[in-house]
């Protein structure tokens, strides 16, 4: 198992106390669920994480209190977000495709990266066919190439709680996506990969499968299933990207949508309007929540 | 027009008189062609250019001589490279294409930048049907975010050449590319873009049309076109592609490649064996030169 990481759970946060921008581990009640306890209006207390990166970040004995949680990566600490498409067998299904042979890799740019709760622009070119995608989110935690399934998780710092946006019309529409689909450009828009609302260290989570994961929109339950539905788990993941391509320390590989997006939707498909909410959860990590917002 | 930066022309390289690393301004012979004057044995003078990064950088009174050139953007200040499908309408027509009404986008890591004169690795499991693609690659030089055609060259710092090195098997191949084709997993192998010799100031090359774009293998013309051939030109493409997506200053956009590529030589393919060398030379910027080095 990897001993990445000095901590169990790390989160970013603007503090209570003076404004200033820390990394911490929260202080958790009985029940861990970063997300709610801050709803409740709880403060959440947290450890103070003194470090320049969440990597390197040490556990010291300062407590402190959050204002406002951030990703707990910041976009500048992040190389590169790996993502793939079709993985969780339901999605596959639902999309009208076979079953891969091989995890399908696009990326995203590390300005892709937003906080819980901050409102995600759509630009005007994207607003047709705007959709979540729920994603269980891998962070590399050292170098990792040419590496075995068998010891892939020594590369795993932890997990957070991740949405692939995905504007459909330009994934998708032929007179857009021309003969190849534009994967890259409908999903790579500034913003459009909230992280959140802590990353829970692989020390905890394992290989993270059997985990529920369920996706809201305005509160209405719309993807929800287990990470024991991925077709290429967190272990594959990692070996096979890392095949002849380094991954580097703090990039990110989003490990794909369960099914139950909007555009797979029966009788017909239901795209995000302006001022809708998307909260995506996963079980251990917590819960991420962000409202779209239409330029 | 762009004033982005305070060189002409920009190298990164190891110093012949003390092995550090450094940037330089290229102090010229009648013809600029820096990388022939380096093969015919001269040694290559520059000016001392003094900043922790090409954009930065600033010229000195300083003179130095170069051992050996680097690419000239170290990967660690290059957030990303943004690649364009399909542009070049030689390329268009050979991939048996119809003219796409939009860039296609796709993305590598930056740590696919490679040294002329660096051999490539190419993995065992990319080593079937392994291609070239010459490139002219646009550096932007500041931010770049909803930018119009008309303002776009104020974005771009200069032009280097690039080669991005492909794998055409897992591009294509429908059991390994699946329903989309893997255009990331294909071309992001670690030193698939290497660049070089020199980036070329946009007060030099303007929109860097009509600029002669030559490929060779073991020497045999390859690939002989121009840029005025492209179907989206450089202002097209920095604008489009800024368009909701933050084009950070720093990062490389490759424009896509001419006819003339392995995979559509006719009667039959030509693919890159295990040491053969692939030349890319652009008109007014210089010479790449890279070995394939099968693993």
């Amino acid at each position: 198992m990897a001993q990445l990481t000095h901590w169990d759970r790390l989160v970013r946060y603007v503090s209570a106390k003076d404004g200033h921008v820390r990394y911490g581990e929260p202080i958790l009640d009985d029940t861990y669920n970063i997300d709610q306890q801050i709803e409740a209006g709880a403060v959440l207390k947290v450890r103070v994480l003194e470090g320049s990166s969440a990597l390197t970040a040490m556990r010291t004995d300062e407590e402190d209190e959050i204002q406002q949680l951030l990703s707990p990566l910041a976009p500048a600490e992040v190389p590169i977000v790996r993502c793939t498409g079709l993985n969780y067998r339901s999605h596959i299904a639902e999309s009208g495709f076979d079953y891969p042979q091989y995890p399908t890799l696009f990326i995203k740019p590390n300005q892709t990266i937003a906080n819980t709760r901050e409102p995600i622009p759509i630009p005007k070119l994207a607003q047709a066919r705007c959709d979540y995608e729920g994603e269980l989110t891998i962070l590399i935690g050292k170098d990792a190439k040419n590496v075995s399934e068998a010891v892939a998780l020594d590369y795993v710092a932890g997990y957070v709680v991740g949405n692939d946006v995905s504007c459909r019309d330009w994934q998708l529409d032929k007179a857009k996506a021309g003969m190849i689909q534009q994967w890259c450009f409908s999903k790579s828009f500034d913003k459009y990969a909230p992280l959140g609302p802590a990353i829970v260290s692989t020390k905890v989570l394992g290989d993270a499968t059997g985990l529920r994961i369920r996706t809201y929109v305005n509160g209405e339950l719309r993807q929800d299933s287990n990470t024991s539905d991925l077709l290429f788990g967190v272990k594959k993941l990692v070996s096979f990207l890392s095949t002849g391509q380094t991954l580097e320390a703090g990039s990110l590989i989003m490990s794909g949508t369960p099914g139950g997006v909007g555009a797979a939707m029966k009788p017909k498909p239901q795209f995000l309007a302006n001022g809708d909410e998307v909260v995506v959860e996963i079980e251990g990590i917590g819960t991420l929540r962000n409202m779209m917002q239409f330029e």
